[in-house]
């Protein structure tokens, strides 16, 4: 069937569409990283038009016509063939996108753009109302879209199968409520024992940072030829295309250790992105499978690997080379302490291993009552603030360290927050997985080698785009479904052998 | 008929149209500035797609009826009321793109994309034969595309009129008979004193040079807030839409006034941008004339207002102050005599205001011939090499100081370069035309003041837009027809002033 011709015509047709979505998504890399102020509103007129006429050409009737025709006569192949996982995605994506009236779809394009402006000034003057009548806004249209989208029990859930194919927030909450009072155990612990490790501080030139954050990310594979790095206010990675795969990150003169594990985050985005194949570019098997899973990568480089003891054996002589002077009594144990420090804060980003999942517990409860209609656009400051000090026994100083911190919600990007947490759990998985299949692994880090690491997860995970669902992909990994066991376990090892907990 | 259903129609379609080319825009931006390597062929698929949905929503039946129905309607009419004027381009618009087939503007743009690749290569390794197999391609695809837009005599006239509309190459010969021999007179009188002025030299650092760039053209009304200015192997600027108009720059550490002239020329062109109307965005009355009158405004800027003793009587101290060693025994007479050095040489972009239009003479001559199939693209380096010997006395030494130094057939710019030309000659007569009106005018310049030419230019050119055509907006203004003998007097008395002529 791969030679039939309407097969052939979808595929044509759905790298038209990508190559749209991909021209959005660098405008909003530009909006983020280079565009003047003063460019805001026809920015979203760009976007908003690119964006609605990719979706216009996705919710055609003929082509919903010859993907139902083609699904149905796919219905006895093999179900995880190229041909019936590229009908099924398609058929999804179809199918959501024709619940969606054009006009939505282009107001929340547009509104997003605006609200990303707002936002940012907002969480700048640590001002709420700056950005309070464009949430009021958006989650109105994000409210209006899961009613057209659908759902059962939730309409929550109707956002959430966006990020996280499949996934319901029932799900999401049996794991919470096996996650947090096991965070909760392991945080205590570790606090009674002090907060684990000492903070890194010093002088550490931008420039300097730039040189070893490069180094970083092409040594574990990250190719510059087919990427760049940029400074942002809120560091993203995003896939323009094949052969172009961009992150970002920001600096901290005083704390080298901020941008490094971001770029490494973002350059594990940038792995998966980059080692997509290109060939099927446009298809959905040659797209990610999930938020969930593309985090899995960005915590399994940031954390698993780059929080590691061996990781440093490696990189901490060559961060002394560079700076010499504010790493010069760093002793390799003491650093890595001072990387996993675990310590409660207001910032989700800043966190350590161990309260990360608390931050997205707390955004995954708000957004709940949110969406849910549960609270009102004006009461999230402080219904934010009482959830925090539920969760963290900490006062919440101001909103630009509460609610305003993160750039989800000037996004629209309700059900976004617990794919962060599904990512952690199976990035915990997937690398017991990988150490299974080649236990001399870590060894391989020791000496900066981190081929086989790729290799393994362009096998396993990269190169089957979306062929399975992400707690399908788990499964067929790991040997087990998606539980959250082996994170508490790998956290419970690491605060032994950190603190001796 | 403001208030006429179909012409709100069009209204919204055009500006439609207008926020995809202005994708397509920030895509080339991009490519120039930022885009790694391996992201070029994917690039090509992108702008491809959104050029070729422009014009398929330009080239639409429904679209050409209406056009037809209102531009029937107005023609009684005032010709240059905003009514008229916007029908008389769209329909200029919209005939000229049915004209060509989707197939083929697809292709051009592809095509484009890839030989720009190529020529970046050529160029650094100075081998035609890198670029030669997709010069050939582009100029197949212009001549028909020239078949297909329709020409009388000249099949050159159908590319000079896309960026100089209504202008024709018989007019332009008629220009460059009277022009060159002017040009070599007043060459060889300068000559024969020497080569006018000596070089500027020294050790200028790229940041310093960064600074005072921005603080010239903010002083001369560029809006940063609406702006930026980045590096780039061939400067240009673009206008992403209103609110976002981006200037580029090469830098050179050993001779700052590179840099600085090129932004200066940028900067005029960003004036422009930045001073069409916003409100009337997407439609002919928000938009520039023709590339001539673009050139005429960053000519102004960069030569007569910036090589002038006025501008720098103001300016020379500041540059001081930013490079105090560097600049230290410099004279403003000295200076002003250096920046305007005349001396032949092999590149356009470095040549001084006399010899600059006899590069384009030489292009305009080949053009000509390679576009009426006068000559193959394999020949044009030894085209290139006998013409310049002809027009300069002097052996080209390698394909990059040759045919290989401008970008402009990479994108298959032919018919661009003698708007350069044009744009020199009405710059003058403009200029006379503000004199005329504020008799003080170089005073402002000495004291930094430049926001009363703004406002002229402003007035008298950017409110237009495309109210009137290149030449008729030059007689509005000067009260004469467009000829070279202003400008070659503006040259004379620049010669006479300066070495003594």
């Amino acid at each position: 069937m791969e030679k039939n011709r309407e097969y052939r015509k979808l595929c044509k047709i759905f790298r038209k569409i990508a190559f749209l979505k991909s021209t959005a998504s660098l405008l909003a890399w530009d909006q983020e990283t280079n565009m003047p102020d003063s460019g805001q509103k026809h920015r979203a007129d760009q976007i908003s038009t690119v964006t609605a006429i990719a979706h216009s050409m996705l919710v055609d009737e003929e082509i919903g016509q010859m993907i139902a025709r083609l699904y149905e006569q796919a219905g006895d192949m093999a179900p995880y063939s190229d041909l019936s996982v590229n009908l099924r995605e398609w058929k999804r994506s179809h199918d959501q996108a024709v619940r969606l009236p054009e006009g939505l779809v282009k107001e929340l394009s547009y509104e997003k753009v605006l609200a990303h402006g707002a936002w940012v000034k907002a969480r700048t003057a640590s001002d709420f109302s700056l950005f309070e009548p464009h949430l009021v806004r958006l989650v109105e249209l994000s409210r209006k879209k899961a009613i057209y989208l659908g759902f059962e029990e939730n309409m929550y859930d109707a956002l959430l199968d966006i990020y996280e194919p499949d996934e319901r927030s029932a799900n999401i909450e049996a794991l919470f409520a096996r996650l947090v009072p096991g965070l909760k155990e392991i945080l205590s612990s570790i606090l009674s024992k002090g907060s684990g490790g000492s903070k890194i501080a010093g002088n550490f030139p931008i420039d300097s940072q730039k040189v070893l954050a490069k180094l970083m990310a092409t040594r574990i594979g990250y190719d510059f030829s087919a990427g760049r790095l940029d400074t942002v206010v809120h560091p993203f990675s995003t896939r323009i295309g094949p052969g172009d795969v961009r992150i970002t990150t920001r600096w901290n003169e005083k704390d080298f250790t901020e941008a490094i594990f971001g770029v490494l985050h973002e350059a594990g985005h940038g792995l998966y992105s980059q080692n997509l194949p290109a060939e099927a570019y446009g298809t959905p098997l040659g797209d990610s499978v999930s938020l969930g899973i593309h985090e899995s990568q960005s915590r399994l480089y940031e954390n698993i690997l780059g929080r590691s003891m061996e990781f440093w054996e490696y990189f901490l002589p060559v961060a002394k080379g560079i700076f010499p002077v504010a790493l010069k009594d760093m002793d390799l144990v003491g650093f890595v302490q001072a990387i996993n420090r675990v310590q409660p804060s207001f910032i989700r980003v800043e966190a350590d291993e161990v309260t990360y999942n608390l931050h997205i517990f707390l955004r995954f409860q708000l957004e709940k009552e949110i969406i849910n209609g549960q609270i009102e656009v004006h009461d999230i400051p402080a219904r934010w603030n009482e959830l925090f000090e539920d969760i963290f026994d900490m006062k919440v100083p101001d909103d630009s360290r509460g609610c305003l911190q993160d750039v989800h919600w000037s996004g629209a990007a309700f059900g976004y927050f617990p794919t962060y947490t599904l990512g952690n759990i199976y990035s915990a998985m997937i690398f017991d997985a990988a150490l299974k299949d080649m236990p001399g692994l870590r060894e391989d880090f020791k000496k900066g080698e981190f081929g086989r690491l790729l290799s393994w997860l362009r096998e396993k995970i990269y190169a089957q785009g979306q062929r399975y669902r992400s707690r399908q992909l788990v499964e067929e990994i790991t040997g087990s479904p998606p539980d959250c066991q082996c994170f508490l376990g790998y956290l419970q090892k690491k605060a032994e052998l950190l603190f001796g907990i």
